[in-house]
């Protein structure tokens, strides 16, 4: 006999039944967010080539695929098995791995597909190269070069160079192109601010594809960009290829932001949550805490019931393990006994690690569940 | 053909060789900490129903089990389904729910394992009593109080009262007590502090117990206590039963706070990260971020070499999803090129949200790899 708790929902289900706390895809402004993006896109003539870590699913990078993007981004090479598994053909590990069971795994996925990775230190290249040649397969490596976020990449043209020398050294290795990427100014805020901010870092990464050019190093890939900077990007004559993966989703601080160009996205993520107590005035409890929202970029900005307009607009002011607090903003007065029971839907302040909390997205159009996708990634962090 | 990632590790496997970032488990830090929680309930004369919340694992529970405790906690219906599964007899979940769906999991809990719940609303305990009374089960009630938390519970004697004749109208529910638990004082820094208003608590919760007194109720079981204060509830004549959990770990937080009594608690948990690049100087970046430790209540406080005593002691000073950023602290000038695929043990800041985004745990004594066990309520949050 299995003892294994019910699905959180069915095919065809109303909203109202699905099973609290829920991580809730309404279909609709997925498909509106996923057709502006590749509208987009095209209409600049870049690659687009989504960031499967935000979503973290093979169903949603299948879509992404079918709407013409030409493979997806992974940050873990762990995390690039589904995909693989799933039939995508092309995918690039947008970051440096060290050690034998890293260099395993990628010379095991580039057995099956078409994989990049990036560097930014001579012995991965030899391990990398050694790996692979061993195994008989080839791998496209982009050195990634530190556009202005201080995390990852090299720093100056030289190690740039001496990397594209180890390269060529291996003849299972490719030198394809370099990434730029830039998480920090993805979030600034003011819209010209971020465009001033992005086009320092594409001023960067231009300076060090002219300094491969004088060496007669064709740089065939410029990759980077997230959802913040890609409208900046993506007319920047630098950038070849773009890797956003927020715009599907948006999240709360991607809602913060402004917003002034051609690019608006949907909201598209919610958990939805139930009321389980409210015995204090002023006060009503939800049955979602840290455990199914991640908090480190604040907490959800709003909170819609699912199904009454005249219900009143509460605040999650704080999180527990397992609980949310929920205020009426000024009225610490108020009942709310009557909301037990009732459902809010909440935006997570940040969408890559909220989904990562999950293993499925309940997908809706309207009032009623549409399908069912797993998270197929979650938890692959190696 | 599957195309699935390599284990992160195999009983018998030196550190050396385990994936990173894995979620490690210190079992001589463990054992001392289960052993030391089993003795002191045992010589206060309480009963030890650790919270399964913390560890979500039912090898542990097995053990805690094994160790002296009654059974367990859950905080979820939804979470107890692994530990029913594994044979834990007698689960409580400590938390309020409401809906069908919810009513429905406990009353198929309840047909395979002694299930005891809290409500602090009336309608959940009719809700709750018609479901069982069908589905011919018995579920022990204990109706929540308010012990200053201000999250869910009763908050005054008529309302406990009331929920008390409303089980007793419910054949197929049995009043066997008071929960009262204060999460918000398990941190208090200072530990006279932290005994005084544990002792506030403990107060709030006899008052309860005698306002039943007074109607002739017997109040069999009072539930409660964490890590923080369950030196004091223990002592405390008041609390029959405690629901530790986070002792087995430690975490950042606790670690925090001031341990002037009879218990000490080791850190038997980190996570195991390795250092995959570092271009510039006096920076160091490691492989585990947002999605490997939760930050809530800060980042990892240490980090030690997994390998080696001479190494420069760094600080984890920022976090991204994917990347944790380190520094030698007022070293901004070496070159830490070096260390490079060197690896680094992170105590989390806060252990439960963190255990819940692992599928396992890499369990070692000494240098080895000596047990994996499932993390088999991950993720199960309704």
């Amino acid at each position: 006999m299995t003892l294994a708790p019910p699905p959180a929902a069915r095919v065809g289900d109303p909203l109202a039944s699905v099973a609290t706390p829920s991580l809730m895809l309404d279909l609709d402004a997925f498909d509106a967010n996923l057709a502006a993006m590749s509208a987009f896109a095209n209409r600049h003539g870049v690659v687009l080539r989504p960031h499967a870590k935000a979503h973290k699913s093979s169903k949603i990078a299948r879509r992404q695929i079918a709407a013409g993007a030409v493979g997806v981004c992974c940050q873990k090479l762990s995390e690039a098995y589904p995909f693989a598994a799933a039939g995508i053909a092309s995918i690039h590990v947008s970051n440096e791995f060290v050690g034998a069971d890293k260099v395993e795994m990628a010379v095991e996925l580039a057995s099956h597909v078409r994989l990049s990775v990036c560097v930014d230190a001579l012995p991965q290249v030899r391990a990398l190269g050694d790996a692979a040649a061993r195994a008989g397969v080839t791998i496209d490596v982009l050195p990634e070069i530190d556009a202005g976020q201080h995390r990852c990449g090299v720093t100056n043209e030289a190690a740039l160079l001496a990397l594209v020398d180890g390269i060529a050294d291996q003849s299972a290795l490719r030198f394809a192109g370099i990434q730029a990427y830039h998480g920090g100014i993805q979030h600034v805020a003011d819209w010209r601010m971020r465009h001033d901010e992005a086009k320092r870092a594409t001023d960067v990464a231009a300076r060090y594809v002219r300094a491969l050019d004088v060496r007669g190093v064709r740089c065939g890939i410029v990759t980077g960009g997230g959802t913040g900077t890609v409208e900046f990007d993506a007319a920047s004559g630098v950038f070849t290829e773009l890797q956003p993966g927020s715009y599907l989703f948006m999240d709360g601080d991607y809602g913060d932001i402004g917003w002034d160009g051609e690019l608006r996205w949907r909201h598209s993520l919610f958990v939805l949550s139930t009321i389980m107590s409210a015995t204090r005035p002023g006060m009503a409890v939800c049955d979602v805490g840290l455990k199914g929202l991640a908090v480190d970029s604040g907490l959800p900005r709003s909170a819609h019931w699912l199904d009454a307009s005249t219900m009143p607009a509460l605040t999650y002011v704080s999180a527990n393990d397992e609980h949310g607090m929920l205020q009426a903003q000024g009225d610490m007065q108020s009942d709310f006994a009557d909301l037990v029971g009732m459902r809010l839907m909440l935006p997570p302040g940040h969408c890559d690690p909220t989904v990562n909390l999950y293993d499925e997205y309940v997908c809706y159009r309207g009032e009623r569940v549409s399908d069912i996708w797993p998270i197929d990634a979650r938890g692959l962090s190696r």
